[in-house]
């Protein structure tokens, strides 16, 4: 067996945030505690960027109490960015980040390195493996699946996806009962746009508000499904002729047939080049409206479905904490190159395990919602997602309250004296 | 002591639901299984509309679980309206609708009829009381105040108004965590919509979510202070440069210095003739985005806030519930044209009682914010409001789960056989 690898540990958080991406770190400092050969623990703020500025600070100096927090603490604690190192689009800005990245991790003696986040983020891990490898500088990188999107390859399904579907089908419940308590023959319908950019995964999710064939939501859009407005009227007229009231569900990233977002802004565009997203249920509203001449309500949750850590699923809470360890396990164990997954390995009782995937395998790869989870009409996922994606909401995760609002972990973020002269 | 009135309660709903009206028909029916003098519990559906149709359930054969869980089940159970009486618009159809009620009244021998809901409502309780004295229909008229808009008149406050304010508090407080973390050099704005028409009673209680100077929501935009562009820019501006993002709260009636409302659709009005509104938040991201270049969000909560059952006060829900049962004890004990009023009798620790307001100096008088409690630069309620507000969201009201989801209640609403003609 070959020496142990000593030295100190740096975490960080990459990408929009989850309500239980926290749960990975907190995994991640509290394995972290158990281990000799682990010296100190950084926390790298605002991801990469942090990284390259090198503002880190010192996770030993927190307070128990508040690592626990982070189990329950929406949002990224360390902080998260955006930023990508990009060789193919910028090769001298990368290769320039790249150098700065080791000119640090070497300063600061980083030996293990953990990066929490999705698709652009276990990329980035994967790069910085394959450079320590070139450079020679021993460091095991281990990445931490978070995605709200749920659209990582190999890992049955992400942190944050189960917490987000929980609370978006609670929401679809809830807006329902009230709908459908003012219901009367004028019939009413309400669209709820919620995240998705190329993928239905978190639309799909609402379906388990769906405990009677009758009950909400009665159409979900997905973006896997291009929009065909005249198919979509009559069915939200069939369904008020019914019911007096309709629930349409509607990922933000809906496109038409020409393969267009319906709701884009084509005028903005976010650090990746990805066009932004936000109108798919006002456009469906003016539709209905101006269709149907039906009175029509939305409700765009925005940020605050990924945020919702006051109704988070336990089991995602669980899971996030367990892919935080099972990291620091790998990379004590002598692994480098890999993304921690989980395995599901019995629907009923659901259980579950951890396991490794290599990061070559992983990187830019989407996974998207199979065709056959859909049903025939492509309004509605059928029994083969729901058998997939019951288990991950179950349990609720409520943090302890303080005047009535939950009390979340706020990290005293003690910083690391600066050992490089600043990033040029 | 005059002779004891004996027959039967009938009990509607109406308005917008909240999280807590049905915690109110919970306490009606309870309370009335109490007197012998009641005989029968009839509820009417959909409001005034449901009595005008006759569609009447017996809520005796309701399970008693079904009941007890109306306590924490979000929107109307026995549905409700909008539809008003009109004296002065309509004065033969309300003469007409007046005839309509009496007899449906005297065919199933109601004799105390309680209405849970807004000010619109309490004017038509308060009509329906006056029209019994007159045609000498010895029944008991009792209001139940319900409206997340707080703006009924001589009570301390409204039911359904906590639990608003502790949802919006809170998406507010995980939004703001959400941004923050994400917050680089570059600077981020996230604009989150909240209900209220004419007054800013639920913008201002997002206030609750600011545990520190810095916290969220750092601008809260009411419509009781007419929108100045300029100096709203510039706090955007100043929050920015100071925290690197800045969550704004708007309520969706906010209106510019010339009265107009600066998201409102003038070409769609509501049964009552209110303008319908929805667009506060758009139009603020596109005046933040022009004017400022800062990257922007919104967040637009729709009806989700009201009906957000999974999150209730359990404040809101136990006074809800006593406005109910005080109704009936008020009816039984031979009062009639009055509404339920919350009383508080000490601040700290939070204390109150329930009381009786004569319908007559309720319907159509609003209550609005008082102006001293808003700070002097108008953008966040001050601590006045503060001590008003805090106890109101205070305790957790978790309703059972099912499937990682809320099991809320939906009654059998078994039909009261019809002994009238259809309406005309």
């Amino acid at each position: 067996m070959a020496e142990q690898l000593t030295g100190n540990v740096l975490v960080a958080q990459s990408g929009g945030p989850t309500a239980v991406i926290n749960a990975s770190v907190a995994g991640v400092i509290q394995e972290a505690g158990r281990h000799e050969c682990i010296e100190e623990i950084y926390g790298g703020l605002n991801g990469i960027l942090g990284i390259l500025n090198e503002t880190l600070i010192d996770l030993n100096e927190e307070k128990a109490r508040a690592i626990e927090g982070l189990k329950y603490t929406p949002a990224a604690g360390l902080g998260t960015c955006r930023y990508k190192i990009n060789f193919k689009k910028k090769p001298e800005k990368a290769a320039q980040d790249m150098d700065r990245l080791f000119e640090v991790f070497q300063a600061h003696n980083i030996r293990f390195f953990f990066y929490a986040g999705g698709n652009d983020s276990q990329d980035t891990t994967n790069k910085i493996h394959h450079e320590a490898v070139r450079r020679g500088w021993d460091m095991r990188c281990i990445g931490i699946p978070k995605t709200i999107d749920n659209d990582l390859p190999h890992t049955d399904h992400c942190n944050g996806y189960g917490s987000v579907i929980k609370y978006n089908a609670t929401t679809v419940m809830e807006v329902a009962f009230d709908v459908s308590s003012m219901a009367t023959d004028d019939g009413s319908c309400c669209i709820v746009e919620v995240m998705g950019r190329a993928g239905g995964w978190i639309a799909a999710g609402t379906v388990l508000a769906k405990r009677q064939p009758t009950d909400a939501p009665h159409l979900i859009l997905l973006p896997e499904i291009p929009f065909e407005e005249a198919k979509f009227l009559a069915k939200v007229k069939e369904t008020v002729a019914a019911l007096k009231y309709c629930i349409v569900v509607v990922g933000e990233g809906l496109k038409n047939a020409a393969g267009e977002e319906i709701g884009v802004d084509k005028t903005r565009v976010d650090a990746f080049g990805h066009a932004e997203l936000g109108g798919a249920a006002d456009r469906l509203m003016e539709i209905v409206q101006g269709k149907l001449n039906l009175k029509t309500r939305t409700v765009k949750l925005g940020y605050a479905q990924r945020a919702a850590a006051h109704f988070a699923s336990k089991t995602d809470v669980n899971e996030a904490v367990a892919c935080g360890e099972t990291a620091v396990r790998a990379a004590v164990g002598g692994k480098s190159g890999f993304m921690v997954k989980i395995v599901r390995t019995s629907n009923r009782p659901y259980t579950w395990t951890t396991d490794l995937q290599p990061l070559d395998d992983i990187a830019n790869v989407e996974h998207f919602l199979p065709s056959d989870w859909i049903a025939a009409d492509g309004f509605l996922p059928n029994e083969k997602f729901i058998e997939y994606a019951a288990p991950l909401i179950e349990g609720d995760s409520h943090p302890p309250s303080e005047g009535g609002l939950p009390k979340f972990a706020v990290l005293d973020k003690v910083p690391i004296e600066k050992k490089l002269a600043p990033r040029a």
